[in-house]
């Protein structure tokens, strides 16, 4: 894929597709709901989301076919503070992992029929040449943000624009009707919950947990690690494109531009955990309206991931305790997401089937 | 399918087969989950649920290819007290429903790679004849249990051992790995109510809900119903036959079969919402081992079904609300069962990938 020359345009151009979801398709979809074979309601929170998806797409009736997870991989110089139990060069061989087929998001992402498009936004380590690698690269990881921002203003909008231009380039290849963000990126975490906490405004040591299983000292380290940053680089808590800049990094960049490309193309976007939660916040600081394109898959027990489904209202499908990122929980949230536009669209009306809806009834029938 | 002749032998066979899950292939599965390119439990129950699949299946990577879904419809007498929302033609025409492939189960588990099948195990109109149903008819619908008796002990009898020949039948014809169980059948939750009020101990009211949408009067009716019901019969808490000819249905009769047939087979089955959790509860007080065999799809609103899954000692995987039946929730279930067991068999190990683990850092980088 090009990486896009002007990326302060393509952000401002997809700004202005940005529309409020569909009321009239969701109205419809909610009708066609109570029409359907079941008692009302009876499918509870599929209902609701397949009536959300309807309004997004702007479709009485939609359907999921075409299905992307998109992985984006970053590394962090904020690792150097010795806040992952993972060393750095993980990041690029969970890549290779990526592209050969053996990680967790690539059995997910089968089961959920969809396909995987893996983007090196920054990764610190070489990641070679592959078909299936969209080679951004912005840099070999961030710079450490409890020293100064994590890059420049610059770099921040590019990796926005790229996750726009990915979007756009996938509407036109061959259609996208659902997409779900994953991420890799050694130290992340820190990264995300950084974020979290300058835009909830929630104490530092609420909004950090364990990441991939770190002890008693590291995550000490990881508190103070993100105090600190706060301190030097005093983001502002709703100026998105200086929030990633800051404190943000190469592949949240990339996922923050998938959500606003999704808002602006009609694309419902599934958010995985709390690094893609993250995003999320970046994006909707930049665009409010995204919000209402977002659809959250699952709570994390990372306690920075119920912050920000709060900040964002959003009330997540799953609760399986998944905490491994890469997409993984967005891929189980996309199967549901397929799931309840399928009963939507599929089922039979109470007229169609010939069965007496329970308006029919008032009295007992003994 | 034939009709078991000997019901009772049917039944004393199964029994003798139903043997403990398998401890070495469970530990096995979670030797191999430590083993996988992920951080340590970073797929939480997903983990879990995999590893106890192992353990049913005896097979440390087992596959979940052959996966059936079985509706068992049948009417309820108890109707007459004015307890359903629903006329009871409607079982009928939700029948004709399923076979037509227009009903929410249809959808689901087309989405879930299952198969249906559909028992009329007593449905009080004539659902004629159709490849694709299973003709027990053990009656045009129970007797009402608020009188006397739902059924003989000879019928209770047949219907369970309708449902042992079923699980069977399917793994001669072409093996099975995974079934899910589902129900319909107007005024069930009336019956089923009654069979978690009887073996849990717990008070009427606080186990009877609201079913398809009923109005505080019919709810008011349903409670005495109930406790006319266990007044009447008197059932023995822990005979399950009993509890299943004096307070039952015919198709909660046929699920509990099916939960002794798959534990007798080692196959692991997906428990729906309320009435296939009442028919959990019949198979484990007639063989508590079968308990191990269960898997939990959902929690219902229903509150008579939070009781059934505490008595049960299952976690379930979903809370979406879901309270339609017919197996909806449990083919949602066979998706994350499907899931898990792909992620444990086909996800690369850190060996494999080359990738770090985090054992091999005991400190920070820099």
């Amino acid at each position: 894929m090009e990486v896009p020359s002007a990326p302060s345009a393509v952000i401002a151009q997809a700004l202005t597709r940005i529309q409020p979801t569909s009321t009239l398709a969701g109205t419809a979809a909610a009708t066609r709901q109570s029409e359907l074979t079941k008692p009302p309601g009876s499918l509870g929170r599929l209902e609701d989301l397949a009536t959300r998806i309807a309004a997004i797409r702007d479709e009485a009736r939609p359907h999921l076919e075409q299905r992307l997870i998109v992985v984006a991989a970053g590394d962090h110089g904020v690792t150097s503070q010795g806040v992952s139990a993972y060393p750095t060069e993980v990041t690029g061989q969970m890549v290779a992992n990526f592209l050969a087929g053996g990680a967790a998001i690539n059995v997910l992402a089968d089961h959920a029929g969809a396909r995987v498009r893996v983007v090196d936004a920054g990764v610190a380590t070489d990641t070679g040449a592959h078909p299936a690698l969209e080679a951004l690269r912005l840099g070999a990881g961030t710079a450490d943000i409890s020293v100064g921002p994590a890059m420049s203003r610059d770099l921040a909008e590019r990796a926005l624009a790229f996750g726009i231009t990915l979007v756009d380039d996938e509407r036109t290849a061959r259609g996208l009707d659902l997409v779900g963000c994953g991420e890799m990126g050694i130290g992340n975490t820190t990264s995300a919950a950084t974020i979290v906490a300058a835009v909830t405004g929630r104490a530092v040591a609420t909004v950090t947990g364990r990441g991939t299983g770190i002890d008693d000292a590291m995550h000490t380290r990881k508190i103070e690690a993100i105090e600190t940053a706060l301190r030097v680089n005093a983001p502002a808590p709703r100026d998105g494109v200086e929030l990633l800049s800051k404190v943000g990094g190469f592949e949240i960049g990339v996922l923050a531009g998938i959500y606003l490309g999704a808002a602006s193309r009609r694309v419902p976007a599934v958010v995985d955990g709390l690094i893609s939660g993250a995003a999320a916040l970046i994006a909707v600081s930049i665009a409010p309206q995204t919000g209402d394109y977002l659809i959250a898959s699952h709570r994390s027990p990372e306690p920075g991931h119920t912050a920000t489904l709060e900040w964002l209202g959003l009330d997540p499908l799953l609760e399986l305790d998944l905490r491994l990122g890469e997409g993984s929980g967005a891929a189980l949230g996309m199967t549901l997401c397929v799931a309840a536009t399928r009963l939507l669209d599929e089922m039979a009306t109470f007229g169609d089937a010939g069965v007496a809806d329970s308006d029919v009834v008032v009295e007992p029938e003994g």
